[in-house]
């Protein structure tokens, strides 16, 4: 059982001349580091990794187990990104098909990246089911950048925008505003320490808010929205922050006016920001908007007014198309669910040894906090988990605690390795 | 001499297993393929490619000379990168050391990309001999979003400042100034359609201009500063956009105030901006600044304010090792000269058939425009070199002809080959 619980993502080493298969060195070394490794496992844990829980390969990818040294990393993003598609991007990084050169050394004037940049585009319209009087740009900046460029483009100076505010980023973004607008916080999470989201029917909307803003998933809290307040204003518009549970889940874009999202969490490295707009808003920006703010600019350019984050951008392309190879987002969700229920399972059964501050009805299924009854422990949990290949699971440093984010990417082993992991520190230390 | 026309750029084939083996089958189309190539070409042309011009390996990276299907890529950026680098990324992508994840995945506040950011400012620190009064920042979002942010953090809304404007990206960096403060452009080589740069004495510089904006090198009209103006008033500072000839030539950073580059032209991928900005002059933004503009934020965080463009970071990081194994900046200005020489040379001695409209004391090193004296054949000119796997060789739009970018990373071999096919060229249609 002790092999079974590294099998198959730390027992398949690596040949650094083909990734494909281990060396003769690195076997005869095998038996060795294994027995050290588990050697400072006290119980050895029991995980069954089934087949079916491994990453469907892109289309195009040659299929391989090759996770060799790879560990399970729960980092809040920049995070996990599919195997599959990080060994087509080493496969290709060096020449990219027939062009002679690196997706990294192309215009982004040229052919052969405007047919990336086109495929992505469209492969996230298909993905979300993005209406075609929607605007897509791919941006640089992060999302804190679209802090400030929602109000210089949708706000005079002196209009009224409401702010639900479910978490730090949400905090953030409303005080971004208040440069460019009149913003309200209509309703803050902050006393109950940001682990609730409202009932939509109490809120009090401003008349004729421009827009109302919500972070639909707060990455540091672990609170998302499971669905999305109206606005009472016709006129008022739905603006999400959808940075951390972007592609996690289909989402009826027509809601909205707005979505944006940091690429780095579900669907990319960073650098890349998505801006998914209704085109009717486009075109009124503030005079003092710099132009790089300015979405008529990069709407009018189709995102190629400057050079774009092309490397980037090609990350997000191979990823969209793993995500549609998957089945598209009702079946990322079904995953995403099963991975986040077993966690809450695990943390809600542990009779208060492990707990998650979060209401249940909103719990996030991307970032899952969690404390222990005795702190104290916190920092042995990190280091053994660490030690079994399961990094980055300390919670924000504004909160403490720990937290485990299971992105997409994250596969269902990763997550059954860690609840098995739990329940085994906990049979220890309760 | 037909044959080592070829060598070593395009003869090598690849193997996809193993890139620095050509596989049997590859090897057994090899003649054939570079028969039916070679009778593209209506005279063979002659080219020595001397091993001494070939670049230097990273010191962690195994020699090789695995160019294989590789192009010649001469686009003004995105542009080429080393090839060692790219080797080197490719080998480390899926694994970065043993950190168990690619650079991609990493969080940007965990040990392994704090050291991967450090050594690449520490680096360029070396490269550039910045003083430690200057603050070195990795931004997002090109220089055209310095163009806003430099007269938000330098100027009040009536501050006045000068630019010299010697081509398009000088003329676009001071419209958007029109924004922030009250600039004044003192030259403009406009009416000579940007093919110079004044003398300096000549200048009426204004008094108490806050600052003095030049572009070091104009990468669409190809004029190069080779030394820059001192601001009259000793309370002006000069400011450069040094985006295409960025770490190409040893530079006193002393004597500016601040130099901004976008880095896919010399030193990386898109997506990452360089900013060098003493540090007394942090701290004074506009109210109205978004705060990812705002220099003082991302001094005070070490450019970790929000998430970076991490693998972008990354790749610089890698070029600036590279470019120190080569033996630092000093030693790749004499490269970029030698480059530069043999195209201009070839150029001068066509006896008018090509002409480079660039002032010769003011001709870039880097960008290198040129026209045909018989502009029908300029089409054919670059179908031609395209066959011979000299790609991007078109003028910029806005200025037609064609234009040939030459940064670091263009192998010496490259423009000898551009030239040898100039040369043949103009032998078959003078």
């Amino acid at each position: 059982m002790a092999m079974a619980a590294a099998t198959p993502h730390s027992l398949l080493l690596k040949n650094p001349t083909n990734p494909l298969k281990p060396t003769s060195t690195q076997l005869a070394a095998f038996p060795t580091t294994t027995l050290s490794r588990l050697a400072t496992t006290r119980k050895p844990i029991s995980i069954t990794c089934s087949a079916a829980t491994t990453t469907t390969p892109l289309p195009t990818t040659p299929s391989t187990s090759a996770s060799s040294d790879r560990v399970f990393n729960f980092a809040a993003g920049p995070a996990t990104l599919p195997e599959n598609v990080l060994l087509k991007a080493q496969s290709e990084l060096y020449i990219w098909r027939d062009s002679g050169m690196s997706v990294m050394e192309m215009s982004h004037r040229g052919k052969d990246f405007l047919s990336i940049i086109q495929k992505a585009e469209s492969d996230l319209r298909t993905l979300l089911n993005i209406p075609s009087d929607y605007a897509v740009l791919f941006l640089q900046g992060g999302a804190t950048t679209q802090f400030a460029a929602i109000p210089l483009n949708l706000c005079q100076p002196d209009d009224t925008v409401d702010f639900i505010v479910t978490g730090s980023w949400g905090d953030k973004a409303y005080k971004e505003a208040t440069k460019y607008s009149k913003p309200n916080v209509i309703w803050s999470g902050k006393s109950d320490k940001y682990t609730n989201i409202p009932s939509f029917d109490s809120l009090e909307q401003s008349p004729r808010a421009k827009y109302l803003h919500i972070c639909a998933n707060e990455t540091i809290h672990g609170v998302e929205f499971k669905d999305y307040p109206t606005p009472k204003d016709p006129n008022t518009i739905l603006v999400a922050d959808m940075s951390s549970n972007f592609c996690s889940k289909p989402v009826d874009v027509s809601k909205f006016g707005l979505i944006y999202a940091g690429a780095q969490k579900n669907v990319g490295p960073s650098g890349v920001t998505i801006v998914i707009i209704r085109k009717d808003l486009i075109g009124n920006a503030q005079p003092i908007t710099p132009v790089m703010l300015d979405y008529k600019i990069h709407a009018e350019n189709n995102s190629l007014y400057n050079t774009p984050p092309c490397y980037g951008i090609y990350m997000c392309g191979l990823v969209f198309e793993d995500l549609l190879a998957q089945g598209g987002l009702v079946e990322v969700e079904k995953k995403n669910k099963k991975k986040a229920q077993i966690l809450y399972d695990t943390i809600d059964a542990s009779n208060g040894f492990y707990r998650c501050p979060v209401e249940k009805s909103v719990r996030s299924l991307m970032n899952v906090p969690f404390t222990l009854v005795k702190p104290e422990l916190e920092a042995d949990f990190i280091k053994e988990a660490a030690k079994e290949k399961m990094l980055q699971l300390k919670g924000h440093r504004s909160v403490g605690g720990m937290r485990a984010s299971i992105y997409n990417a994250m596969p269902y082993a990763g997550v059954e390795k860690l609840v098995a992991f739990m329940k085994d520190f906990q049979a220890r230390h309760d």
